[in-house]
Order: structure tokens, then C-alpha cells, then sequence
């Protein structure tokens, strides 16, 4: 099953399940307003939202307008950001000139959850100066998980996967870790491709509590990365039971991978920029070469099943000048 | 202006606005049925309340029931947290054993946002190994908040004051923040004392974006300290500003102080348990003697106005075992 938000004016947007082909939906409401609304009772929305699906084989629907989507949850209570490539976390250590991360949990932060912008929606931010920098990952949402869940009944809470842009600012960043404090500055909001989809959609590209698809990446019109997500060092399900270690997790709550990254970087390519200066920086044993992103420039990540397939669909945005809003 | 949620088995809560003696209250729904719906559009709602308000004080409204009393904003799409006590942060530097923090910023994390415990609600922890811990500290909440604005305009957007207790592990708060990804298992949901204010109700107790108020805590029913809001190094409204750098801030975010601390501790005590172990160690060149809180443990937090006021009321509430839930 897939799931899409269509703007409607409203902050949380208009749910609407999408055909398998890609081309037509079906509006959720009145009985399931949001994607946000469906999470929260998503025992009772899941047979509701399967039997539109079936409706929509039958050939029912209308013409879907991708112009339309925002992010399939364009705001949601919480985000937590893992880490969990060990390869991206390695090369990362170098680029910010920090000491090894001791830590035998997962790495994860609290980021902003009250806005992820839409899968081709304008990207403003303040200043070229801050470093800035996009982050190919993969996400799932969660229903409601009880505090103390473990990895295996965490597995049971995932309901939805998503295709992330984890919006970096490169300078602010290495600052704000040296405080303890994680990020505040450093992680404006987010983007989303277009589809949510449920784990039995992926097929064999979900395994192990992993998105085993390649993530596309090319900046500018350029080939910049065709990183694999299987190659995570802990599992989605691993991730939901550490951030609900000491606290419940509100339906509709993301988790995300980190940044995705192989130990074949040479041939796959990165999934940010920041990892491919870290390369640089160690090969030539001197500064990195390529610069951040400017104004104007383009990023679209697409994550790409064995059979070509586009299950998410495209994030394809540019980054503009917010300084004067 | 005094407000106050109470429980009617939604998630948000039912806005009431209070009289002025604390005794009475009206409710304001259906026109504004949260507080978080009346900070979504607050220029519409300040009128409607003001004038509920006015109703109360000609002798209309309901006799209040504290023990129907939810956090003034049960949830919200974002609470961060800074850390402006420059005293807190010196002592606690030591408790922690980290290196100084050098940074010219202030200091702020993003915390949970999706449940606020209630002023007399129970709070459930996994464990009594964690370092349990209360944080006695002042917050506002903002509308909307434009990337980009300046401290000066910040202030403007500064509509409502709380009073907060920020729950913390401190044997995992080490670790995580030597990660530089910030806190997410030792910062479990943070509690709130009933009203919500504005800043006039505070009259001389608001100035410079500091909430002049003795914190008066006492734990298991004995004083431990009474440190006043005036000490912090920078102002809510540069909070604000800081934490609106490179994004918007949505209506309802919730902006933390963090620990009150006072230079004068040895006469004002502290208003965390680390802080006064931090204060054993230098003091006694050896292991902190105050243990953390343990099942059944209370802490009482109230902030008081020279007058012997108590605008934000009281949070008094008893730490259990939320592992067996």
C-alpha cells in the first residue's frame, strides 16, 4: 500500500491512498483526514485504507497531480535521526575532526518535527555560509510504542517507510556537538518524497528491519551516489527500541537512518556531501575539494528497487535564498 | 491573563481560562477547544480570552477542580531546551566531568515535545539505576516565529509563560552527550505547573525576557532550594532568537531556561539533584553524598513572586516504577 498527502491548505494536509501503478488516488477523508489522524488509530484506519486500494485496482479514482503532494507527514510529534551506517558514521568522524565516538547504543538525535517540506518544494535557508548539505535516508513511522519496547516487538510497531532529506549545515554542525547539546541550528526541517509505504510493499526490499534499495542521488543533473540501505549496522526495529528505552513514542513518530553509506564507497558513491569531502580530505591528506551547495542548486534522491522500481518516488528540490522572507 | 488545560480524554486537552484568585474557571471551547489551537492563531484568541477573563471577574465561570489538571499543553510540536544558568553550567561541567563548553552561542537541546506530564501526575521511569533526577526551570511559549528574527522581535512573540520540571537520567546523560548527538533516553517527558501565564500577569516578575521568581522546590517534603529566574545570562527572547536561526518556529513551541541556578547557592540551594552533588564534590574533593531519586520519591516545585504569589501554582508529583507497565 501506498500513501500520499495532497495539499489541501490545511497544515497536516489531505491523506490519499495511491494506485499501484502510480497514476490515480483515492481521498481517506472524511473518515481519516491525515496521515497523522490514520497513525493514531491505525489498527482501525489500516482495513480503511486497504479496502480504497482494492477499490482503486477496480480502476476508481481520480488522475493523481504530483504538483499537489507535500510530504506524505508534513508534520508529525516527533523525529528521531539515527546514525546507523558505520561506514558514514567512520568517514564523518574525519570530516568534523572529532574524537571516535565511544557508544555501544545506537547514535541518535531529537530533530525538528513540525514541518517536512514536500518532495519538490523550495528549500529556503539563511545563509551559503552555514555549509549546506543534503542527506540521503530512509525513515519509518511508527504507531504508538510503549516505553520499554523491545527490538522485536519494535519490528510490529513499524507500519509506514518513508525516503528522507535530512537538510544538514555543515559549519553550524561539528559547533553544536562539541557543546553535548546535538543539534538545534545545524537541522532545519526536512524533505519527503512523495510515498509512504507499508513494509509488505517493499517485498524483498525489506529485510531484517532494513531498506535494501539503492538511494539515487544526483546533484545538479550530475551521478553523486547510488548507496544501498541494507548495509545498516542496526536495524529500523533496533533504532524505535532505543529512542523508547526511557520514554513512549507518540503514533506518527519517525525514526530515521542516518545518512546512507557503503564500504564500496569508491564504486556506489555518498548519499551527502560532507562524506564525499571526508573522502577527499583522506585520500588527497589535505582539504576537500568539492564545496557545499549554493543557492540555486538542485538535489534529487530516488530510492530504486533490483527491478527499477521507484516505490517512494523522487525528492527533486532546490535550495533558495531565505535570508530576506 | 491565567490558563489552564483540563482533562477531557483527548489528547490536547480542554482550554479554560482562570480567575484571578484561582478558583474559578471558564472554559473556552468550542471557540478555542486547546491551547495549542489558541496558539495556532493567538492575535484571534487573545481577545476571546481576555474577555472570558473579564467574565470571571463579574462572578461567571465554574468552581475549579485542580485535580482534573493537565499540563497547560499536554503536547506540541516543539520543546527546546536551553541551558542559560551560566552558574548551572560551570558546577554541573564538574558533575558531569566534560570539558568546558566553548561556545558562543547558548546553549539549547531539542527534547520531546508529544507529552507533557500533569502538575500532580505520576512519573513513570524504567529503572532507579538511571540517575533519576528533577530540573526546576521557566519556559515561554511563542507563535510563530519567522526564520531570521532578532532578539528584539523575539520578545514580541513571547505570549505565554510556564513553569516546568525537566526529568533527567543523569547516569545516561554522560554518555549520550559524549556522542554530540544530544539527549534522547535521558530525557524522559518533562512535567508543568498548572497556568499558563502571559507576561503581563507577571507584572515586575517579568523583565528583560527573565522570570524574576524564587523557584522553590523541596524534595520528599524538605527544603532544597529556592534560586531565582533573574541570573540567566541571556534572555527567553534570545532563546528564541537563537533557536529561529535557520527555521520557523511553529505556534506552540515551548522554549526552556534551563536549571535555575543562583551564584549565591550556598544561601539559595540549587534546583537539580546533580547540581548538589556537583557542589559536594568541590566542596568535599571526593564522591558526590546526595544519592538520586528512588520509586516513591515527591518533589514539589512552586514559583513564588515577592508578594508571596504563586502564578504558574504548583507541580507536586511522586516518582514509580514504570517498568512493569
Amino acid at each position: 500500500m501506498r500513501l500520499a498527502t495532497r495539499e489541501n491548505g490545511k497544515p497536516d494536509g489531505e491523506l490519499v491512498v495511491i494506485s499501484a501503478d502510480g497514476s490515480r488516488c483515492l481521498a481517506a477523508a472524511p473518515q481519516l483526514p491525515s496521515l497523522l489522524a490514520a497513525m493514531e488509530d491505525w489498527k482501525a484506519a489500516e482495513p480503511t485504507l486497504a479496502m480504497l486500494a482494492q477499490r482503486l485496482e477496480q480502476g476508481e479514482g481520480e488522475t493523481l497531480d504530483p504538483v499537489q503532494l507535500l510530504a506524505p507527514m508534513p508534520r508529525t510529534w516527533q523525529w528521531l535521526d539515527g546514525s546507523a551506517f558505520q561506514n558514514h558514521a567512520d568517514l564523518m568522524q574525519i570530516a568534523l575532526g572529532h574524537d571516535p565516538i565511544e557508544n555501544d547504543k545506537p547514535l541518535m538525535y531529537q530533530g525538528m518535527s513540525h514541518r517536512f517540506l514536500g518532495p519538490t518544494e523550495d528549500v529556503p535557508l539563511p545563509s551559503t555560509d552555514h555549509g549546506i548539505d543534503f542527506e540521503g535516508e530512509f525513515g519509518v513511522i511508527v504507531d504508538h510504542v510503549p516505553m520499554g519496547t523491545t527490538p522485536a516487538e519494535a519490528m510490529k510497531h513499524i507500519k509506514l517507510i518513508v525516503q528522507i532529506n535530512d537538510w544538514s549545515l555543515r559549519t553550524i554542525a561539528p559547533v553544536e556537538m562539541k557543546t553535548g547539546f546535538g543539534w538545534v541550528q545545524a537541522k532545519p526541517a526536512c524533505s519527503m518524497a512523495p510515498f509512504a509505504i507499508t513494509p509488505e510493499h517493499l517485498g524483498a526490499g525489506w529485510k531484517d528491519g532494513r531498506v535494501c534499495l539503492d538511494l539515487e542521488i544526483d546533484w545538479n543533473g550530475k551521478w553523486f551516489g547510488r548507496a544501498n540501505g541494507r548495509e545498516m549496522s542496526v536495524g529500523f526495529h533496533d533504532l524505535v527500541a532505543h529512542a523508547a528505552y526511557t520514554r513512549d513514542l507518540a503514533a506518527g513518530t519517525i525514526i530515521g537512518s542516518g545518512t546512507v553509506s557503503n564500504a564500496n564507497y569508491a564504486e556506489v558513491g555518498s548519499s551527502c556531501i560532507s562524506e564525499v569531502r571526508a573522502i577527499e580530505m583522506i585520500r588527497d591528506k589535505g582539504p576537500a575539494s568539492t564545496s557545499f551547495m549554493t543557492y540555486g542548486d538542485k538535489v534529487r534522491m530516488e530510492g530504486r528497487g533490483v527491478d527499477g522500481n521507484s516505490p517512494f518516488g523522487a525528492i527533486e528540490q532546490q535550495v533558495v535564498d531565505g535570508s530576506a522572507r
